[in-house]
């Protein structure tokens, strides 16, 4: 039986709509954006004081990183925080992992997104030998993800070395494969999940850093009969490009330039320190950039010039990233924000011209996500599955609105405490903003919290 | 009868303690913060699961500037987002100020904030004219703050002409007194408001632009006696800085400066360009300074130097400013992260040192928008008013904290629907998330929303 989802507004990609609902089959996919008598045979799921948008792609995210939250924020730098995240890397058990991904996904899943992107790269034991399916950890992240009902792309991630003349760090022992066997872990990943299992398999060779070129090259290579999303750490911290110019001589996109590893498959993580001739390259290749400014503030990376590359033409999309905070409005908002402080103007997005800003900001955060996944989501349309969210019109964020200025107020002003009802393919997760294994979900999680980091003491005195 | 609120964690200057709670009078002030044993006579409220700590002071805050929320994010400039507030400022009935107010106030309570600092310019009728009573329109914000149940400092404002060899915009016309009228006016509001009706009253000369130096230093001389807080935007855009310089030959904190205006009871507003000098007379004079990060990068103001302010001493403090976000927290982490974008770096107040940096941000919510509002709030301690929130210490974004690192998890990463419960001296205005005047208040707010806008459509075609 066809479900009609009727809520008092509808995102489409003209704008708010009243007087149309939400047509899904049972199989979870749109059907159509039809009028109430259009569905006359549909079970009919009243929605009212709700307006029903896209879900959230959430196209970077580290799940396990959400141990290190609160962790390291007073001083130190980005290669300190990175000790303190390895600190918690090599202390999860398989389980962990899951319990871990679990509690990230489920934030994500109660702030309306509905797709992970997964950049995964803890693959070993905690003594650095692989598992006996050396999938296993990608696996639990899987399961992880299907438990809280989100829709994954598991990035498969390559991590082949330290970096240029450096030493194997202890801390990245979970890390590392080496290039052949990445590709028939990989290939084994592709085959325990077929396309009908509605989970999708990615490449990410980790940055310049940590994958020599040589492998790198063959990964790029593998993926041109492959087809999968490539996904990369790209300039996230000047001192990566220093250290590729030492290595190869060029900048990282230089060098990927160089070596034909653009493509419209690719996308580059971060991407902030990049002149404006990397930018064009990118753009050239018809590669994409994914963003992740709550994290990109959190460790001090610097302002990504979104302006220059959404002018260049570069498709840019949100990630959580390190789950400093998981808000992908936030996110969105700061692509604005951020450059707004930088040259003391307002707008600067909306000079590009084209969609007006507060769209742009929103397609960022939904349909450019899916895209740079390879998926069919962020977009309300027949045929893709039915991933959304609903948001209180009443909340006290965005009282007040009309459908002219509501998308400018939900992406400027919207806690995600506004967020409702969330579902994927159809499957309803969220419910009036609850999600039915949270409190599980948080009890597992406490306690692996507290095995990583063996501070037990809820206070300074015991009740 | 004593109420004693009964917690499983409660911040006070040491840190988050167990075992003790907070012993509350019948009046609403805090007695103790005692053991269990210890309040055995007291009607005990038990909060399970729940951290309880001081709350928000917002100490510069537009009430009626919710109204432009998501309505000039597109093009313009500062200057333009203006003529739009002026719009909204110029339509507004007394009643309608009233319900704007409540609308803003009660997202704020909502948020945790327990003190409002209104910085109030709206004196005239439509006209220009003044009402009878010339305070009505004070009075209503007043009244709108006591229905939400928030303290309130009302912070009235001197907008006494339009700028340097500027003729008066009559976009402005609602603000506009003469510099008697002024004094006048707040004599009648302190007179309305004696000490023990529970609400303070500041005075506000908006900013060297508006308030000629001859006026200036007639409400100055005029505090002496009174002894209240004197507020005064200062240094928000490049823009007023230039116009002093070529009225006064200074820059704004020069001339007041070398006026002896600065003050211990004297706070300046942004403070966003200010050169070291600046910062040092200001530190000198025992002066404050109320940023506010979330306006500021709305405005595209600038960053605002939050490191060479703490170092020289200067207590800063927060504020809501024009309403585009109300989150004290999200507020007090951008002190931090708009620096560490900036800097490419991590931890840059934490250099400071001093109290650790989660500390020293919290801070900068509560107590000390309590100093530079001159009221006992934002602390909890014996002789103070019960003014508290509490949290969720099981809500998905702090779930696996300790009491070592709880703080620095609400201050970076909390989102503020894990506020459940809000008291204001002892009074429960918010309970478990809900206020109970929130459809009431939202209800009236969206008529009036629509009147000022003028669109009543709620969405592309009648539903």
């Amino acid at each position: 039986m066809n479900t009609f989802y009727w809520p008092d507004l509808l995102y489409s990609n003209v704008g708010f709509i009243s007087g149309v609902g939400l047509l899904v089959s049972e199989a979870g996919e749109v059907l159509a954006l039809s009028r109430r008598d259009d569905a006359a045979d549909a079970r009919i799921v009243e929605l009212p004081g709700k307006a029903l948008l896209p879900g959230f792609v959430n196209a970077h995210s580290h799940s396990f990183q959400r141990l290190i939250r609160g962790k390291a924020e007073g001083g130190g730098d980005f290669w300190s925080w990175r000790q303190t995240m390895y600190h918690a890397a090599n202390r999860l058990e398989p389980e962990d992992v899951y319990d871990a991904a679990r509690m990230a996904f489920l934030e994500m899943a109660l702030a309306g997104t509905t797709t992970v992107g997964e950049f995964h790269y803890l693959h070993n034991a905690a003594d650095g030998r692989p598992y006996d399916d050396p999938n296993l950890l990608a696996k639990q992240v899987i399961e992880a993800a299907r438990s809280v009902g989100l829709r994954i792309v598991l990035l498969r991630t390559a991590y082949l070395r330290s970096g240029f003349e450096l030493a194997p760090d202890a801390g990245q022992k979970r890390f590392f494969e080496t290039g052949s066997a990445f590709l028939e872990n990989t290939t084994a990943l592709l085959r325990a999940y077929p396309e009908t299992s509605g989970v999708s398999i990615g490449v990410a060779p980790h940055s310049v850093r940590a994958v020599p070129l040589r492998e790198l090259k063959a990964i790029a290579e593998w993926n041109q009969s492959a087809g999968l999303p490539l996904h990369m750490h790209v300039s996230e911290q000047v001192a990566e490009n220093e250290a590729c110019l030492r290595e190869h001589g060029h900048t990282p996109v230089e060098l990927l330039k160089r070596e034909r590893i653009l493509s419209p498959k690719f996308t580059a993580v971060h991407a902030i320190h990049l002149s404006q001739e990397e930018i064009a390259a990118l753009a050239e290749a018809g590669a994409s950039i994914c963003a992740c400014p709550t994290t990109e503030r959190n460790l001090g990376d610097g302002i990504f010039p979104a302006d220059r590359a959404m002018t260049a033409g570069v498709r840019v999309a949100l990630g959580s990233d390190s789950q400093a905070q998981i808000d992908p409005l936030e996110d969105a908002r700061e692509l604005e924000y951020h450059l707004r402080l930088a040259q003391q103007n307002r707008g600067v997005l909306d000079q590009i011209g084209g969609e007006p800003l507060a769209a742009r900001l929103f397609g960022c955060a939904t349909i450019n996500g899916a895209r740079l996944l390879s998926i069919a989501s962020g977009e309300l349309k027949p045929g893709n599955p039915a991933d959304f969210f609903t948001v209180d019109l009443n909340d006290v964020a965005i009282a007040g609105h009309s459908a002219e200025d509501l998308l400018s107020m939900l992406v400027f002003s919207l806690p995600r405490s506004a967020v409702r009802d969330v579902a994927v393919s159809g499957r309803m997760i969220v419910r009036d903003g609850e999600h039915e294994l949270t409190a599980e979900i948080v009890a597992q999680y406490t306690d692996i919290h507290r095995k990583v980091w063996g501070d037990s003491s809820h206070g300074k005195e015991a009740r």
